[in-house]
């Protein structure tokens, strides 16, 4: 089992990842709390109620996916946690993917003004999303618009429970995977493409993934509420949602074509090949990430929704994360027309 | 004009109290800002329209009272001020009562994780609320159940708003007026009675909630979340929400009666006249507080609902604040069979 802390000044938490560890590990953690609720994905819970689940009594069990992020949602869950008489001094569990993640930790952080709470994730994305404290639900006007930073006590990551991850899943939580390599070094990303150069398996990437929750920790530890080097996470987001929204793809998926943009971006601001565009363009194509989509898309569409991305604060240019000339990631901000012959030569390029 | 500043390690603010302030002191935040959005009262606005908030434009308006922090005005709250492009830097302004600045409050909290906000409270009563940071919406299991912590950035006490206050709201504000001043010193109590012997008109009172704020402040500074001293905030509260709770009295009115039992148990504990009962049982009915429920009660109904009190952590005993020899507040527990004795010689006393 590997376990990395926080480095916070206080308040310190601990992610536990390995191979059937979680019941090992929830004892430690249960041990200090009279009373403990779980909060489990119902797909998740039907996968494992017989297996690592099997000693959970009476989950709250949430829908799966987005769902778990609506308003109506989190109502019930919050009414249901105080039906059952949660107090001050519970603690909830929290075990599922991104979505269970963030609904449930948001119950947990404005439950009572706040109880402990620990992540269980069990997609490959929620090695990243179960870590920093970012909790949320979603708005009409765009997702986790509503949300709330709090800290977990604890994270548990138990690989056995991504043995049921369908291959979408895998796919779009590798999108996490490969940026996080990005932001580690080259080496890390040429090793994580030669495992993966035929495809995405789980046993092939664990080492990448945990890799990937020491970086984002790394990020998290050392910028809490994203007033700077946090933002750095956000590698290959701005396009990627606009992308994620605008063609209704999978996140990561749009994630791994936001990041192949930001190449193309990052070559031209240097001035050089620091990314070789063709080799990227092929692994992904191999793996079958969507990349023909950027031949195809509306550039002024495309710029009209980075405009409105909430972490976007002018609205003449546009913050974007790009990576230097020494693989080391730097924000900027890129004026409209800039951006504009950029896309124009992503989309021919394509 | 009155200035009081939280002692907090960092990110302090200040509490401005004085008459006709509301526009100057405004100004100061609001220059700070690109975007500024007013949560008012519909009460408040239809006061003062055409005063003390003619420079509003399209306020957010909000129900008056309790139904302000329902989850689905909370819904609405979110969703109108990310309708109308808050973003990360904006400003958040919540005019009202505490019903007002607790829902306002609230939504500023989590809107995209919490945005800046300033509360303008209305209402003697939310000379207390306002300060504290402590933010809430109500559940169908008990009020201000769902909730977050979230400091203010300024609070703007505007004493003329106060000048459209109906007597039943004068009446139950005084309520948290008199804990201050209890909590404040005996001579504090003992000058605000004789102030309020005939009645309690806002200008008497103007200096002892002057008072109450500094000492609120010294609380909330010295322990934000109360894990502490913050508790004895709580002083006539353990009974007085149960009174609020079955009687359906106005909770400052419920508080009276709340202290009065303090004062009754206070004695008991130290074995000690540290109260003059009788003078406080006419002052109370003197201004027409309720007093005489207090024969009434159902003693068991009563434990019942204390011992389900959100701030109640243990079932064998019940957490009291009470007032010791010196006039210091303590926190102590009382077991149930002690606790029904002391209530019986309440009801014979009254
Ligand atoms: N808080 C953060 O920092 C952060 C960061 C990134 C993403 N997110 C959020 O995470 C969410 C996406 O997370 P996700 O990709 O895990 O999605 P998800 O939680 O929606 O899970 C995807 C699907 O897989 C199912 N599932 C989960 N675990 C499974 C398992 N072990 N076996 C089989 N099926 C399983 C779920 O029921 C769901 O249908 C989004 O809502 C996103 O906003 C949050
Ligand atoms: N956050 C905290 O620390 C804290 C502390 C104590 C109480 N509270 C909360 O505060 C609320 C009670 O506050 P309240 O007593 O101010 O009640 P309130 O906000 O409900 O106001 C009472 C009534 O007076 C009206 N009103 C407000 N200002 C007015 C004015 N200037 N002129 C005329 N009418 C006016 C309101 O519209 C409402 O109808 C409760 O919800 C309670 O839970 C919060």
């Amino acid at each position: 089992m590997h376990e990395f802390k926080t480095t916070y000044p206080d308040n310190n938490y601990t992610v536990h990842v390995g191979h059937g560890i979680f019941n090992k590990v929830m004892k430690h953690y249960t041990s200090h709390y009279n009373e403990v609720f779980y909060i489990v994905d119902v797909t998740v819970y039907g996968h494992f109620r017989d297996g690592i689940l099997k000693d959970i009594e009476d989950p709250i069990l949430i829908d799966s996916g987005e769902s778990a992020k609506t308003f109506q949602s989190f109502m019930n869950l919050t009414e249901n946690l105080l039906e059952q008489g949660i107090k001050r001094s519970s603690l909830v569990v929290v075990i599922g993917g991104g979505a269970a993640g963030d609904a449930g930790g948001f119950a947990a952080a404005v439950t009572l003004r706040g109880v402990d709470f620990i992540q269980v994730p069990t997609t490959i994305l929620a090695h990243d999303s179960a870590i920093g404290g970012k909790t949320a639900i979603n708005s009409s006007h765009g997702k986790n618009l509503i949300g709330a930073f709090h800290r977990p006590s604890g994270v548990i990551y138990d690989l056995e429970f991504l043995s049921t991850l369908p291959e979408s899943e895998i796919m779009s939580g590798f999108g996490e995977v490969f940026k996080h390599s990005l932001l580690n070094s080259k080496e890390a990303a040429r090793s994580l493409m030669a495992k993966t150069a035929f495809g995405i398996s789980i046993d092939a990437i664990e080492e990448s993934i945990i890799d990937g929750i020491k970086t984002k920790m790394d990020y998290v530890s050392s910028d809490e509420f994203e007033s700077g080097s946090r933002k750095f996470l956000n590698l290959g987001h701005t396009l990627g949602h606009a992308i994620e929204y605008q063609y209704k793809i999978p996140h990561g998926q749009a994630i791994i074509l936001g990041l192949y943009a930001m190449m193309y971006i990052s070559n031209k601001t240097a001035e050089n090949e620091i990314f070789d565009l063709q080799k990227y363009h092929e692994y992904f194509s191999g793996l079958d990430y969507p990349v023909g989509l950027l031949g195809e898309m509306d550039i002024e569409q495309m710029i009209d929704l980075m405009r409105h991305d909430k972490k976007n604060i002018k609205n003449e240019a546009i913050g974007f994360v790009l990576i230097d000339e020494s693989f080391s990631p730097y924000f900027t901000e890129l004026n409209i027309s800039t951006l504009e012959n950029y896309l124009s030569g992503i989309k021919e390029s394509i």
